[in-house]
């Protein structure tokens, strides 16, 4: 079967145009794409260079490119609208009906997605980011500052999680890893006692926690059927004792992990949209 | 003038939505609008809740809201359509063109979007954040496994840079901070001399270095106009002896300098769009 190219232009990082376009291609299965970034596209000049990459393309493989744009330029877009591809703009698209919709017309000037964060949004953003890594893995311990505290055994996602929480909607997490002595105690160390309102448990399935210690530590016993059945099971027994909110992240990625904390709990973002 | 609500509507996260349709809104400058996210609405009674909350919204504002949706589901989609307000169908707009280009019927399957990350897309994630961490503000040092080394003065991005790049891109980046040592001496450590060429420099503006280090620490030397200003200019003519590539960050977010220096550098990505 041939591969097709699937190019994502934009103006800015092209982050948004991966997301939705990738969204997109997921659902016509079977088929393989060969994906490329095209971002910053600013310029004239640049505009026409991607026109000549989308172009080799199409050649190259006998089949034009399907191309996923968030240009907000008119200038900009017109270039890149006559490369040999299809072109879908996730821009236009939606422009008009909200012309009509707000009565007023668009600017449709660029760079404002991810343009200039204002100060006390980027600064909020550099905090939270600190915090998180200054209060992972049970270091730190500045959970009074916590807006919430990831509790989980090793490798169910917490640090990752922490991380996203921070760069996406500036929240203060913490994480603590249930350690085998929190685990034999059944209880909860001290120190998270005055917090057991922020406190958030992950929980994974055995099998899959397995997966992912054994490609860390392969023929461990960190990574045993048994030692993971044991840690797992006295992890959940500990979240319920406690009361303690719990989602299993088997079947989760990072940024659904951080959303479904976020929806649950109920803490609100510290960054603007 | 009144306000108007914006409602973004998915059956997963909601991120892909509120990017798209916040770019598309900041385009209508001058209007104020309210932005509520509706994640997970994954289910029928999800999706009738998702219209009682619109309607109410409506009804409240005398305005009926803005909806930006990625459902996928056609029986989810049609009952959210059903809200009083304007439905932008991020998906469907899309799928119609697509199916005709490729001579394929998608499946209209949920959940494809942010869905379960392969292990070992999981695992590149959870590894490059690690590393992000241990190798943090010279600490770790692990530079052979670098594939990138963001260099420059405090408070100038490197950390959330780095963390960003781990996430989005799974990139392994380490960042080191130019100490007043390296500065006066005007040559990098000894220990970052083998990894010359991964070397990354990151600079700002010095107005703006001193209203971030204001923020944290106010009235220090720390965010003094003279201190920033010997600072960015020692360690820009470190950069400039060393040749190394450098970016300045004054008006950039995060997520632009990780764009820039991916694009710049031609590193590859670690995960899978």
């Amino acid at each position: 079967m041939s591969r097709r190219t699937v190019f994502f232009v934009s103006d800015q990082t092209g982050v948004t145009a991966e997301t939705l376009g990738h969204s997109l291609m997921t659902q016509f299965e079977g088929l393989e794409f060969r994906q490329l970034t095209l971002p910053f596209v600013s310029t004239l000049d640049k505009a026409r260079e991607a026109v000549r990459r989308i172009d080799r393309a199409a050649q190259e493989e006998g089949l034009r490119p399907i191309i996923f744009s968030t240009l907000v330029q008119d200038e900009l877009r017109d270039v890149v609208m006559t490369a040999n591809g299809l072109f879908l703009d996730l821009f236009s698209a939606f422009v008009g009906p909200l012309e009509r919709e707000l009565n007023t017309r668009s600017t449709h000037r660029a760079g404002r997605a991810h343009g200039i964060a204002d100060l006390a949004a980027y600064t909020t953003r550099i905090n939270a980011t600190n915090f998180a890594l200054a209060n992972d893995d049970g270091t730190g311990g500045d959970y009074a500052h916590a807006d919430v505290v990831l509790v989980g055994v090793s490798r169910v996602g917490k640090t990752p999680t922490c991380v996203y929480m921070a760069l996406q909607y500036g929240v203060f997490a913490a994480n603590y890893p249930l350690t085998e002595e929190d685990l034999e105690a059944a209880r909860l160390p001290v120190r998270l006692e005055p917090f057991r309102g922020k406190l958030y448990g992950l929980t994974i399935r055995p099998e899959r926690l397995q997966q992912i210690r054994y490609e860390r530590r392969p023929d461990s016993r960190y990574a045993s059927r048994a030692q993971v059945q044991y840690e797992l099971r006295a992890g959940d027994a500990l979240f319920r004792r406690y009361s303690i909110p719990t989602l299993d992240t088997s079947e989760s990625s990072i940024e659904e992990i951080a959303s479904r904390i976020m929806n649950s709990t109920g803490i609100e973002r510290r960054l603007p949209l």
